[in-house]
């Protein structure tokens, strides 16, 4: 395929990069990024990637290398996806999300450039739910309660603008958490991985990590169910609909550290740091992905163990 | 009072400085604009009114403006509110609302600003409605469906952010279709008296206008009153809290042509333009404004008749 990655350097895109070689290789890849400090084009020998270092801010840069690269498909990872950074700048939060997005779709839409473009959203998006709500299908109603969120929302409803209005083959996901090898630190499991893996090395150190509040309940999907289901969504959705990409389970957080302890074969001890615990935060999500399953026979295939294995991984070797 | 008004120069800014002039002679006004040349500062004599001819996308200019004056109040009039040009202009459409928003209370925030703020929002965010739905109140769900309206959501969904997250006193209105003295042509029933008069004066030329559909039912409210009910929203308003600003009634647009026709007893006829026809249109919209009335007693107090009488005089005049 001839596609059009914005945000290429990223942990999503390396998966989707990977199944990429595996089951199209050959396809010609355009990747939009701000560096290249983390990106190593030698883990996708089939692949012909070319990346070109700009602002998705920056419109007309946008335009030039759509029109000249002519994408079949566009794959817009590109995002500042953190919820709690988005209270500290959420103007840049805001324009990240929605301004890039718009500026994308703008000029697709004034280059005349027939091409299916996957838009990212965020289980974010859903804000507040109680449990009697769960789980989430795509018909549940939106409250979006942080910058981030609203966001996400806008951005989703500029995508069903553009695609009614517009023509546009826009699809449009509600992603849930992903969890995988290769995700940085700031996201809370890979930072439990990266700590436990730690105290596991270092035999004499006190056996404990500091966490936010281990008692809620998130629905976890692995990266390379995620890569799978929008490489699917790339192909086969439909314009201007919403697909949730969820595991469908709902996993405490407690959990997800009890048996990444039990992997490494350590004891280990929590401590709550209040300033972590998030005010306002939903006890559980859990989403539904029989859309995905009743649609495509997308369904995800890598166990949350299997997962929590390949995090440590990643992490014993780096 | 002291107040800052963005888009001083337009329409529904003139008839709140003639309110203010009234109530509360000896206000300080700062209001921001793109050009002057509208502008008739006499027409106050008593508010004192500094204007800065500034564009609401430079945010440094708009953080030296708000922390120079200290404003007690913010009405933020300032929009591109056409629906047609959205779907023209998308992304200035877009930007030109939301973003110029977001500007103005990230700078609030930042400068730490207390003040009330007074955010506009549009009967066009409640996008698709059924007629078993009407009149709409304001837990009515929002389904947005051009760009403009969803620019609209988008400045509702930060108002409700800033509020809630950064303890700002953003006061939300949806406001309803206005007409009044001093619109300019571009708006239908404007448009419509302006060639009415011009067709009363000329008795020779066929009495014939082109117009878009004119059996769908809108609800239209005087300028004055909207001007009266924002007053009083910036005074009492709830925090995060949406109003409806609306007349309560549906008029359908031949019953507008009809009655200004005897106004200005000519007979004429009417042809319509299918291209003035817009896709999509909902058929009727009605709002209920009991919430305007329940909290704060505020009703229209103009009729149609006594606006569309007012609306020929100015033309009259012009």
């Amino acid at each position: 395929m001839k596609i059009l990655i914005t945000g290429i350097t990223g942990f999503v895109s390396a998966h989707f990069l990977d199944y990429l070689n595996i089951v199209e290789p050959g396809s010609e890849v355009l990747g939009i990024a701000r560096d290249m400090d983390e990106f190593d084009k030698s883990r996708y020998p089939d692949l012909k990637i070319t990346i070109k270092l700009i602002d998705l801010l920056n419109k007309d840069a946008v335009g030039i290398i759509l029109s000249d690269f002519e994408p079949e498909y566009v794959l817009h990872l590109a995002s500042v996806s953190s919820v709690a950074l988005s209270w500290k700048t959420p103007l840049e939060s805001f324009v990240n999300n929605t301004n890039i997005f718009l500026n994308l779709v703008e000029e697709v839409r004034a280059y005349k450039i027939n091409c299916r473009i996957l838009s990212i959203g965020s289980s974010e998006e859903y804000g507040e739910v109680t449990e009697d709500q769960l789980p989430l299908t795509e018909t549940h109603q939106l409250k979006p309660v942080s910058p981030y969120a609203v966001a996400r929302v806008s951005q989703e409803m500029l995508s069903s603008i553009y695609a009614e209005g517009f023509n546009l083959q826009i699809i449009i996901t509600r992603s849930f958490n992903h969890i995988g090898p290769g995700q940085i630190d700031k996201f809370v499991i890979s930072s439990f991985a990266k700590q436990l893996v730690e105290l596991a090395r270092n035999p004499s150190r006190e056996r404990k990590i500091v966490t936010g509040d281990l008692s809620i309940t998130r629905d976890f999907l692995d990266v390379r169910d995620v890569a799978k289901a929008y490489y699917i969504l790339l192909k086969q959705g439909k314009a201007n609909t919403v697909y949730n990409i969820c595991s469908g389970k709902g996993t405490v957080l407690k959990d997800v550290v009890t048996k990444m302890s039990h992997l490494l074969n350590i004891n280990i001890e929590t401590e709550v740091n209040p300033q972590l615990v998030r005010p306002n935060e939903n006890r559980k999500i859990i989403g539904s992905y029989q859309k995905m399953k009743i649609d495509f026979g997308w369904e995800p295939a890598i166990s949350l163990e299997q997962s929590l294995k390949d995090i440590i991984g990643y992490w014993e070797k780096k």
